[in-house]
């Protein structure tokens, strides 16, 4: 029987959990009242029952699911479910756990049973997981490696986290060039099992240089006899293991791939790139691109401790406070005009804020468009022209709009056509501004997404202020 | 010899297809000033020469490649590459271009030949694009296909973009459960190729209700007389067709699928959603979240009509110019204070400021919580609490630096208390409203990630304004 709606499956082990874990502490809190002697038998044993229930609940779930759990529950039940689960178990959860959740459950691990756990998993989840475990103990557990496990550790540890070789596995089926389709099927079956997300065999030569691949069906549908390398794909993508792992993410999008051989500058096959893994790359990065652009320097758990939440958003935030104070020195040299005319103080927020939106939503299709392809400078200059356009037709109706609302609020004309001058002219900023920024960045080797928008932000601010205070020093005092 | 750097073959795709553009506007503008029997034979002959080179580089690119490619154009160009497609060719990068761009090559296609391309498509790829194209030409086209095609292309325009039913496809290999293994080999052997992506056989009883699925490799592996059901994954996750299509793709991720079978609710197999699906599928959520947090109503393409961009980019600007009204309105209250203390204007936008920027932070850590797992009410109290305790460290940080710079600008010590009270009030309202739209915007059935932003920055606009110049009011007027 299929198991049908996994996402209400999710939710229903979410539940489950809850409700097993308010039973043990409701029966924890009971048998901590009973002291000594007194305690009760009968609660004693369903204690047990209940602990036993509820490591079995556990032990049934996918290691992603109970990662799921950990994640979505607060430190205090976190813990206590993190405290049910066996070595086993609870190594196959730690890998599977974000990033921002795995320290919290180290700081609450003691170091042997910690040990234990990560003594369970393979080198390359060991690696994985490395940054978050304090060094020493990466380091006595991956001493007792058997050393082709070492060295698959020691190479693993290499990259860094954006890397192909970060996210590789290093388990593929290889066979030689000179197998028949019949030799080729024989090793599958020799094997017993073959690694998950296999589509298909990669076919070297005698160096270990990578020839080409054969899809499995293919291994079904051709005749015995056939040599492999007839069966093989003529263009087999392949990636380097320095290749950053986002561009080799769009090439499983753009072919539709299930796993692409990794080589080194030699050609040799070194590791192997799944599909899974590319998902989690591309939902990582969609994840870090949001938090990024919210000005925080990296993913959090939901219940941090306030003080590492707290230091994770000082980067921008000051970064922010900076250039807010920039602004406000604009308006300071306006403080006589302000002075005379109050009603400029009200208005001008207005002018900075619309700046501002039309701004960020130039940016946002820009720097879409900048991390699907490149921007040549021809385009750019085409795409400059388009957003002063629309820059300038945004303007007229909107600086109309507004010019308009200011008149009926004041009742003073020569107010109302200031308003709609500095709307136009800010748009104007705006627009140049929201194409140049992430250009500029991008050109610089800089992430576009990545504090564009304060930097933005600052410009139709600025702008915006020493325009509608300008115009209005100029024309109305 | 495989083709390693995917996307630097991109890249040099894309400048290929540049230079030949070039040579033939060259070509073509040459050809234009000969006119009649004075025209130059040997240059009509190059023009010849490049059209075909075009046509062949075209015609080597990975279907994909060339929608790449019509992406990253601009409009003269794009149409250019575009009428120099066959049909066929032109037909698979209809498919593959983004929703974006597709009615821009739709404009400029005259009406037969876009028919022409169209009956090139299988019913799927013909529902899939049926959006973008005028009703009356999908009506003719899907007319004359076959009656089986026919009823695919209704069921599959039955379904709107976010539901399962949308992306997965018709394409799947299936095995009755009374096989043995040898007879399921000897089935696939017959069909002679399987559809892309097809790493498991679906098993299903008489009444083609899903019994469960075979991997592969299990096939080759597991001995030939083996009954079929013997090698069946215990477990196989399946999907509704009416399911929303993000909540498989959060499936696939979590237990690395590469096919999962869609059964409707009596359990029979209707579709079979593939990883390569999943993976646009999160492409597109994640790029369109990007989008709309920053303002837009849908994705749009880099060189659209300016018109059509300005429009895309109106209903979120209106709201906003709204909001930016009603602040206004906030400051036009208390412009007694500013005619008689100017400096109040210079530093208001500070308080304004900071506020948004830690609520915009505390509000993308509880949209990305969010979107991955549901928070009940009593962990969003706990969180509450924590958003509270680190907007008071922060405010007790940034109140302090804020203040003094207040302090020494303006020698007014009161000056410097009051601005240091309004940040850490305005920063307790920034973790409310942070923590708080998001939530309520969920519960009630909406996407927490579009408008919570501009939400959240009217109410820190707003609130910074009136608590900085009411305690001002209050304690130094």
């Amino acid at each position: 029987m299929p198991s049908n709606r996994s996402e209400a499956r999710l939710q229903d082990a979410l539940s489950d959990v809850r409700r097993l874990l308010d039973r043990h502490r409701l029966l924890e809190t009971i048998a901590a009242r009973q002291e000594g002697p007194r305690r009760d038998l009968l609660e004693d044993l369903q204690h047990r029952q209940n602990v036993a229930e509820f490591q079995r609940r556990l032990q049934v779930m996918h290691a992603a699911d109970v990662a799921f759990v950990l994640e979505a529950l607060p430190p205090g039940d976190r813990q206590a479910v993190w405290a049910q689960l066996t070595p086993d178990r609870a190594g196959q959860a730690f890998v599977e756990v974000s990033d921002a959740v795995r320290p919290s459950l180290v700081e609450t691990t003691p170091t042997e049973t910690l040990e234990r756990l990560l003594s369970q998993l393979d080198a390359e989840d060991l690696a994985y997981v490395s940054e978050s475990v304090p060094d020493e103990v990466v380091l006595r557990v991956s001493a007792r490696l058997a050393s082709a496990d070492r060295t698959v550790f020691d190479d693993s540890v290499r990259f860094d986290d954006q890397q192909v070789g970060a996210v590789m596995t290093r388990e593929w089926v290889a066979v030689p060039d000179t197998y028949t389709v019949e030799q080729a099927v024989a090793a599958l079956r020799a094997r017993g099992e073959v690694p998950p997300q296999t589509d298909r065999l990669f076919v070297v030569d005698a160096r270990l240089v990578l020839v080409g691949s054969v899809p499995l069906q293919a291994l079904l549908v051709q005749p015995p006899s056939a040599p492999v390398v007839a069966a093989m794909l003529a263009d087999t993508p392949a990636f380097g293991p320095h290749d950053p792992a986002i561009d080799a993410v769009k090439a499983f999008e753009r072919y539709d791939l299930v796993s692409a051989p990794v080589v080194d500058d030699r050609g040799k096959l070194v590791g192997r790139l799944t599909v899974d893994a590319a998902m989690d790359v591309l939902r990582e990065d969609a994840e870090l691109q949001a938090l990024r652009s919210a000005g925080l320097r990296e993913d959090e758990d939901l219940f941090a401790a306030p003080l590492v939440s707290a230091r994770n958003r000082w980067p921008w935030l000051a970064i922010n406070l900076v250039t807010a104070f920039a602004a406000s020195r604009v308006i300071g040299q306006f403080e006589g005009a302000i002075g005379s005319l109050a009603s400029l103080a009200a208005l001008m927020p207005i002018v900075a804020s619309i700046g501002g939106n039309t701004g960020n939503q130039t940016m946002a299709v820009v720097v879409r468009a900048l991390a699907r392809e490149r921007i040549p400078t021809p385009d750019a200059i085409r795409l400059l022209r388009k957003e002063l356009l629309v820059s300038l037709l945004n303007g007229a109706m909107w600086g109309a709009i507004v010019g308009l609302f200011a008149f009926g609020l004041y009742a003073s004309p020569g107010l109302g056509v200031v308003m709609a001058g500095a709307v136009v002219l800010n748009l104007v900023v705006a627009a140049i501004t929201g194409v140049g920024v992430p250009l500029l960045l991008y050109s610089s080797g800089r992430d576009p997404a990545q504090g564009s928008s304060v930097l933005l932000t600052f410009v139709t601010d600025a702008m915006g202020f020493f325009l509608f205070l300008g115009l209005a020093s100029v024309f109305l005092l």
